[in-house]
């Protein structure tokens, strides 16, 4: 396989990134905003919604790995693995990688505010309206939400690491399934971030976007989906390839 | 392979349709009808089963790559690929397509209707009743309509032109998952047509058919559903194939 | 392959079908009977429930191509097919295939009972109670239902011999995905038998089981969910094999 | 292959049965807790999460067969299977492999109680606190409440035992849909503990952790989930490998 180039990563980083936030920030769109059919739908709705927009946003960025999340790209770099084939941990690599996952996730939260936008410009509460872009804590400890994002994101980074001696022919429904797994069992606290493009790419989106009654984007929050998410991601590539030399 | 004829390309597209919206319409008639046991059973159901009627409509088409959408066929054509192996894109053979999913649809809602016929014999809502057939809009607003099904239809074919890259032995059930991502993410404002023969056709076997009490068919929406996808696949014909060359 | 013995194909079917029912039934009084941790979860569980029971049924009857259903069995031998790899379809094998899915369905049925005795032994709805083991309709109506199970049969069977043709690795995902489709999508009329030994089997381990305040068996009802399934099966096998020569 | 190392076994096995218990325990402090986002999600969040909790987890312990459960490594042994390619079934390995399930389980649980943390500091029943680490019966009657136990890991391990012969490429997920189906349908007696480790693991650790207004342990039922467990995990080894020769 010949090396891929900057161009080729960033439009394959991207457009799965984008696919993955148009569906993602979707499903909460789809049971937050007053008149969608969807609305209310429940935690399954919103769990599998964000699994197979992975799922859908891993075709989009097959050529790179699919990583479309900055956990992802710092764990494997931290673990001495190449990003993808015929792409090596190179400081140029890792920019465009992080780089393109951030306009993907924009592009996708403008898409999704297109997608509902006669839903958006009706009232409601101001913070469901944020709630669609970016996540929240249940309860408000910066400590403790760090926590519950780098454990939720150590297990994502950790399959990764983890999975490639299992054979199986899932392709991208396997990771798909470890993030609805991680949203059903440990999204309660925080509302499973586990990537910081995913987070704060989409919070951009609502700071610029012309919704009414939006409010404000809590930017005091902002730097936990992106800490812990990275704290997450580098305990698993630390730790997972020094298990007994399993993985 | 040797090419299909025509009548095997029409038997296949509407045998494979037939499937689709026998189960498909068939969710929505199971949570819309009263005395039906999945009265309200909510946006999952409805989701996983239009998914799932993907699923087995599939394998109904396959022998003309399942494209039970003319969505599909026009996107493919302007993405230049052949329909299938062994079917060019011809103006023949997309006319085939194209009359084999209305004719396919149109059945399988009368299928529905003798399905669930002591259902339908019960008063309800006659919007109920146009809504299993048919897709309607939370709120109306014919342009941004057609934008939300243009969004939807674009996620569906550029998933599907970008997926042949991506190896995985999933078969039928990747296409299915995607559909019933779309379905979660983006359906909440238009009820996701995503497939002018899916929308149509029904809602012509709505108006012929002898439903008690059924209301009008809802004419003055009807193109939405056929224009919103129809742009939504040409979109995606004309970008994915573009996007610098991975697909 | 050598043949397989009569003694071979009947416990291999019954074994499925013992699985098959532990669990199809048993989601049913999970949903069902009070005290249940899983007390009225809803359609989503029930369709899961029995698509994922046949799902695991599969693997028990693996050898004998897993009909778990006399409606398979006779679909099959309609279409001129063998009845597994190294069993013809001899009248005796058909009955040694029929008789050990009734025998594993109602071992299957008590299997039930045992796991939920406590509950059973609770106050409740007679007509809850037999809801477990039998079908009943939502608006009784001999020849409709009759229709519905026919309907949602054809589906089972004619896509059982449509897939042979279509190439993915999923094993015994793939039926089990299409039974919860029939469920999601057509199970609202009458609770999709679309197996006579499903239906008639645990519905004899009613009549027989020591179950407190359990009421009549609704013998009059119990035919419809025997012939309608076997209608579907035989109009599947006479007319699926027949489309263009496609499968 | 090589036979493993002690270490090797250790770490596999403890590395899956964490992430098992992270991700199951963790789906039930989600839906029970207090301000956790996914409160009272139901039934089909419990079995999804846990299913998908084995998922993740047999990638973990992929090296070592992926038992997680003392039943199924009890189970094989009795059915005179090596434990895993390379690991014989020794007392020595066995006795490996229960203490690193065990050892998994309670720092699994640890975990959930970091990632909920700030919601394990509010009031709420101490029964529901405790019912996220270990499992009690809906009616408390130890003899039945075996026979529940039993019968579903008898579902378990003899799935387990059966499943070799039949080809697919679904890898963990098979085994993952097994564990949804017997949750969905074999759940609603005890909450199916169907695994020694997964309920006395948190038990012990709901034991030490200073949960704030946690109340007992329940020491008195906490013998069933071990003693069922075993009773069906030796019946499947017992009689699976004799069903006519087919396993």
């Amino acid at each position: 396989m010949t090396e891929l180039s900057m161009v080729e990563i960033f439009v394959s980083e991207a457009f799965g990134t984008f696919l993955l936030i148009l569906l993602g920030v979707g499903v909460v769109a789809a049971v937050s905003l007053p008149t969608s059919k969807a609305k209310d739908a429940g935690w399954i709705v919103v769990t599998w919604g964000w699994g197979l927009a992975v799922f859908a946003g891993v075709y989009g960025a097959y050529a790179t790995g699919a990583h479309l999340n900055p956990a992802v790209t710092i764990g494997l770099t931290v673990a001495g693995s190449d990003l993808a084939e015929g792409v090596p941990a190179t400081a140029g690599n890792i920019a465009v990688y992080v780089v393109a996952q951030f306009v993907g996730a924009i592009l996708g939260a403008v898409a999704v505010w297109l997608t509902y936008k006669k839903q958006f410009d009706q009232d409601a509460d101001p913070a469901a309206k944020l709630g669609i872009f970016a996540t929240g804590p249940a309860v408000r400890s910066y400590g403790w939400n760090v926590v519950t994002e780098a454990i939720a994101t150590f297990v994502l980074v950790g399959w990764i690491l983890a999975s490639g001696q299992t054979p199986s022919q899932l392709g991208p429904l396997a990771v798909a399934l470890v993030i609805v797994a991680i949203g059903l069992s440990l999204g309660g606290p925080t509302g499973y971030a586990i990537n910081p493009a995913r987070d704060l790419g989409p919070r951009i989106a609502h700071a610029f976007l012309p919704i009414p009654g939006k409010g404000g984007s809590d930017w005091a929050y902002s730097w936990v989906p992106v800490v812990g998410p990275i704290v997450g991601g580098v305990a698993a590539g630390l730790i997972v390839p020094n298990l007994a030399g399993l993985f």
